[in-house]
């Protein structure tokens, strides 16, 4: 493209979602601000210019040498749906700039949006109860740091990974390890009562004890005469939840622990999670399922070539049809403020196209300008707050777990 | 731990798959290399230590200071099948140097062999042809570079992330993309001849030109029109992928393009490679389901402690018992080379327990000694070599994709 002068037309590059990962009612945009962040250090250096001169035209690597997105970006809210469809980013500039960005853009939105969009409906059931992010060991240890950024701005509460929490302001919880009781066994046997006065005697009895190592009954029994009564919580990472969540709850009580937490983990979904609502648990551990996306690791966004020179383009491939020209879009809601649908339209259009609903919401904000990130942008706390007032408004069929169409419908 | 001593207590932890991902035969054991490497840097830096202070006892903080991990590591080789339950790394030292890698270790190992346990599938069912790696944008950025080193060590002969090419070495390929074709339209409409004409300009004649941006069999013509019957490949990426390799191949051979090769990617993962198995394609590109493990995008390890000053140690809780004691592996084999069965036994039996095959050989070797890897650890390529030469021992059935048992039974 830079030898044949196309890399200097005008284009405008679009991410979207061709659909929803099977069953989905919503997604959730998660790593604008990851996305901006990285590009300011977006440039290659001398050992990498060396390797691209092993296949690349010199005049290529010189103008990779120099390299610096200059072009514009806007997009959708972090913390704000998507549906198919959706432009959530809108990237333009010259050809060869913005292509560029194309597998960092990609990557970026694909993998956090996907733990947003499965943190969200984990979030959604657990219906106040506090969500605690535990998954780091679950996945490449970069993902994991950036999957507990995209829970946290989803609405889970903490995160277990440290990096998160200093790169990010996340707030750091844990409880302890099956290592640790197992690590005060002597050659007289097991102890647990070791185990749980040492970290009572280090962290004091807010803290929460792993009761499930040997046996659950026992554990309690030992956990609340180690401790007393105030105990922070207890931690039950195996067995029948829901069934051990009522048991345990009944014993704590009976021990005079009423204030006692019931901390559960254990390989929990949304499913999971929706399937201990009844029962008195106080909080939720939730690893695997949330950094692999429960079912959809990949938000399966695509960055697609929209417009040229100010002319529409679009591919033609069977089943991979894309709607050519830029765009933008809007939300109308009603006075109520529940969303009713999503429109999407020619970015030239003089007039925001008529909609049903009586609010209409503006859904893109300029990102970058000229390079450089605009002032202002949205806090990773403004954004979790952003989709917390979204999830209010979003009808409410869409909030439940089973599979069905698109929560709002897009035109 | 540091506080009532424990933590100093010798120990050994083991790294293990409780089972295989659902229908799995075989899981491949990749990170062993990531690990060794990530080891040397694992150290807490000032902010680091800050942020812990927070948290932390000072004398903790002050052992964090100073960390450094001095213990042993002993594991299967990179490239070696796992299966249920088989003693994949184990590691030894005092719990508390040895309990902080837990995260680290398991988050490179559980990354890295889901991917590549995904990919030696691929490579088996793609019996010689070429694999190319494409799937950076469906993943996290760092982790689209593991998958890379993952896919390749499994088989695949390339892959289109640079980072990966520069890092470790492995060949870089890719083709053209959609937006270059689309990019050459003008007010005149579209023009794929231009865009391939400038392919060919700049990359010879040899290069793969992509035909499927508007249709197909005018995409093919254009590309022989343009670049000669001496074109080197054609890529189709969507559509009906068997019925279109016959098309093509038919069309290529009447244009007397007899030796383009045809190229093949959209959505492909092994079940796909499969199902064209008896199409005339020459070469795979794939990248979502490799990225994501196929279905299994973490390989579900655990890091657990087995061991305490001599004292085997076991978790008793439902549905999650372990084996306590450190442990040895061997495989016995016909002497055809077919592998039998994998034994697991305890590391201080004074005899390998006898097998059914007249081989046996050993599964465990060392990799750090006192904190520091051992000289002469096989390199990527040594590991892919003995992951190919593996696939060819393994008893046939365990190589189909139908679901079944892992393909070797463990004792």
């Amino acid at each position: 493209a830079l030898a044949d002068g196309t890399g200097d037309r005008p284009c405008v590059f679009e991410v979207f979602a061709r659909r929803l990962p099977p069953g989905r009612r919503y997604g959730v945009v998660a790593g604008t601000a990851r996305l901006v962040e990285a590009l300011e250090s977006f440039r290659f250096d001398e050992a990498e210019l060396e390797l691209a001169a092993g296949f690349l035209a010199p005049r290529t690597v010189e103008w990779l040498r120099d390299f610096r997105f200059s072009g514009d970006i806007d997009g959708y809210r972090e913390g704000d749906f998507y549906f198919p469809g959706s432009p959530i980013l809108s990237v333009s500039g010259t050809f060869a700039e913005c292509v560029l960005l194309e597998t960092l853009t990609l990557s970026i939105f694909n993998h956090d949006s996907a733990i947003a969009s499965a943190a969200a409906r984990m979030v959604s059931v657990a219906d106040g109860r506090a969500l605690i992010e535990m998954g780091s060991r679950r996945t490449h240890e970069e993902a994991a740091v950036a999957a507990a950024r995209a829970a946290y701005l989803a609405g889970f509460d903490s995160t277990s990974n440290l990096q998160a929490a200093q790169r990010y302001g996340i707030p750091a919880a844990g409880t302890a390890a099956h290592a640790f009781t197992l690590l005060h066994t002597t050659t007289a046997g097991r102890d647990e009562a070791s185990a749980f006065r040492s970290q009572v005697e280090s962290l004091g009895v807010g803290t929460t004890l792993l009761v499930d190592t040997y046996d659950i009954t026992e554990g309690v029994n030992t956990a609340i005469a180690v401790a007393g009564p105030e105990l922070g919580g207890v931690r039950i990472d195996s067995g029948d939840l829901g069934v051990l969540a009522r048991q345990v709850r009944a014993q704590l009580d009976g021990l005079g622990a009423t204030r006692t937490k019931i901390v559960m983990s254990g390989d929990l979904d949304e499913y999971g999670i929706a399937g201990l609502r009844a029962e008195p648990v106080d909080a939720y551990g939730v690893g695997t399922s949330l950094v692999t996306g429960s079912g959809a690791p990949t938000a399966g966004m695509v960055f697609k070539l929209v417009e040229v020179d100010g002319i529409a383009v679009e591919k033609r491939s069977a089943a991979k049809e894309s709607r050519g020209g830029a765009k933008r879009a809007v939300r109308y809601a009603r006075r109520t403020g529940t969303l009713v649908e999503e429109v999407v339209y020619p970015a030239r259009a003089e007039q925001v196209p008529p909609g049903e609903g009586s609010q209409v919401h503006e859904l893109m904000i300029p990102l970058v300008r000229g390079g450089e990130a605009v002032g202002d942008l949205p806090t990773l706390e403004e954004s979790r707050e952003y989709l917390r007032q979204g999830m209010v408004r979003l009808p409410w069929e869409g909030l439940t777990l089973s599979a069905g169409d698109p929560a709002l419908p897009t035109r």
